[in-house]
């Protein structure tokens, strides 16, 4: 079975083709653990199927490591665009994807002979309590609103893209001990579904800084809802200007982020190849590695 | 660039052939790196480049995943010799294969289409006090002598692979606490260069359980000299009998292993192929992959 390795900001994903090809849908599950196993396994964050769809020109299945199916990434997005447009499966710039979470625009936005850049419509921001999840009055917005948790006052933003960002702005989003503040926030009785906690520092009008603590995850490279979310966390805190294209700088990478004038949020990143290659299927849609592994 | 990514027993490195093909002496460091960040790269657990050799049949350089070159390796090793036979570069089922740590000899054990089991010369076991290293009567050995470390009493072992091991022997591997006295009896003060500890349930007279704290790295899945240590300390203390064909069972995977009357150790165990593709070299030889990412 042919597959190719990509990445979008470090966030990395084995990508099978099945335009041409098909695999037995009980085999999903295993499939995608054992190939993210970095030991007996390709190694990635989990696996993404190129498919075709009956309401979008293509659909993308993806596979976390532990085997579940995931609604959407963006970041997995853009490298399904490029992998698509560069291997000519689609000529127009501007196509549609069907994912869990919906159908998705997806723009190639520059190319050389292959791809560099692609934009993703992100869809609307939720800003309401009721929509973020959290306590308090249901049909408020919470910008720069101040909250005790843990002892600790934090004056949080609360901002949901498809999944819920709580954003706080600081000087420095390097001197932030995000790996005691982030697991506190997310847990706090505040938000009932938990939460992906934010820090944003304001560089230039037109750019941020910005950290993560992922819901479940911890602190990770990139967080593409989350460069969204912080956009537009600053611009309601009047921090920077609406319907402008803001770079905001990860630990992974930049991305480009506009929040445009139908209320829509578009993410424009690089996608990177990481290499192509060639897997026996029938040694990794058995059990097998993972109880070798003792787990 | 080809590469071959393959596993022995979980330990899991990048192969690439440069018997007919060279890569820039000052991009390996770099390369290893790179190809072994499984955010940005493939992933494994460091890069094995198969080239030719003056003084054996063949020779292997193992980078590590930080970059630095190690001296041996039994799961790479074995890897390596697969790689050989199965892509016809030699067809004796015994050759020699240079490496940092000296010559060893391999052979292949069986094989149906493809080669399948692996037998590696692992050299003589170096049992005195001096040469572990540890403190204590510099020409005796160290069988199951009780030591108080961190206020609890051991009986352990000592045997150099090449590399130092402290054995003890229990009677369930998996209920010990590995990751709480492995690093107390690596930092003892008794093992000025530090230690492997493993932990031994003697199953049958030819079987054991083995499970290894690795100095520098903690607990891993499989330890080739640490099972090779773990069938030396067990004949030493009288629990199995020497010259006979031991099966070793580790978290990755089995291994066997034999003491001979010539006092080598020979570890005989699997190599597998994970998956064969290519890579575009240009894009790991530049450090901004882990500029990249923060690091």
């Amino acid at each position: 079975m042919l597959f190719t390795k990509m990445h979008g900001l470090g966030n990395n994903y084995i990508f099978i083709n099945l335009l041409e090809n098909t695999l037995e849908e009980d085999s999903l599950p295993t499939l995608a653990r054992n190939l993210s196993d970095v030991r007996f396994g390709i190694g990635s964050d989990g696996m993404i199927l190129i498919c075709d769809s009956k309401v979008a020109d293509f659909r993308m299945r993806i596979f976390n490591a532990d085997g579940s199916e995931g609604k959407n990434c963006g970041n997995g997005l853009r490298c399904v665009a490029k992998y698509l447009y560069d291997h000519q499966f689609v000529d127009s710039e501007s196509f549609t994807i069907e994912t869990l979470g919906g159908i998705v625009e997806v723009h190639i936005s520059e190319k050389k002979k292959e791809v560099e850049y692609v934009t993703v419509d992100m869809g609307e921001p939720k800003l309401l309590k009721t929509m973020i999840p959290m306590i308090g009055e249901p049909m408020t917005m919470t910008i720069n609103e101040p909250f005790e948790i843990g002892g600790n006052q934090y004056r949080l933003t609360c901002v949901s893209m498809g999944n819920p960002h709580a954003i706080m702005f600081v000087d420095d989003v390097h001197k932030v001990p995000l790996d005691k503040i982030g697991p506190m926030i997310e847990h706090s009785d505040i938000f009932p579904e938990r939460v992906n906690v934010g820090v944003v520092a304001v560089k230039k009008p037109n750019e941020l800084d910005y950290r993560v603590w992922e819901r479940g995850s911890g602190i990770t490279m990139a967080c593409g809802t989350g460069a969204c979310a912080a956009v537009v966390a600053a611009t309601l805190n009047n921090k920077i200007e609406k319907d402008q294209s803001i770079t905001v700088h990860l630990p992974g990478g930049d991305l480009e982020i506009r929040w445009d004038e139908n209320n829509h949020v578009w993410m424009k990143g690089k996608a990177e190849y990481i290499c192509h290659g060639e897997f026996k299927l029938e040694d990794f849609t058995k059990e097998k590695l993972l109880k070798a592994s003792g787990e």
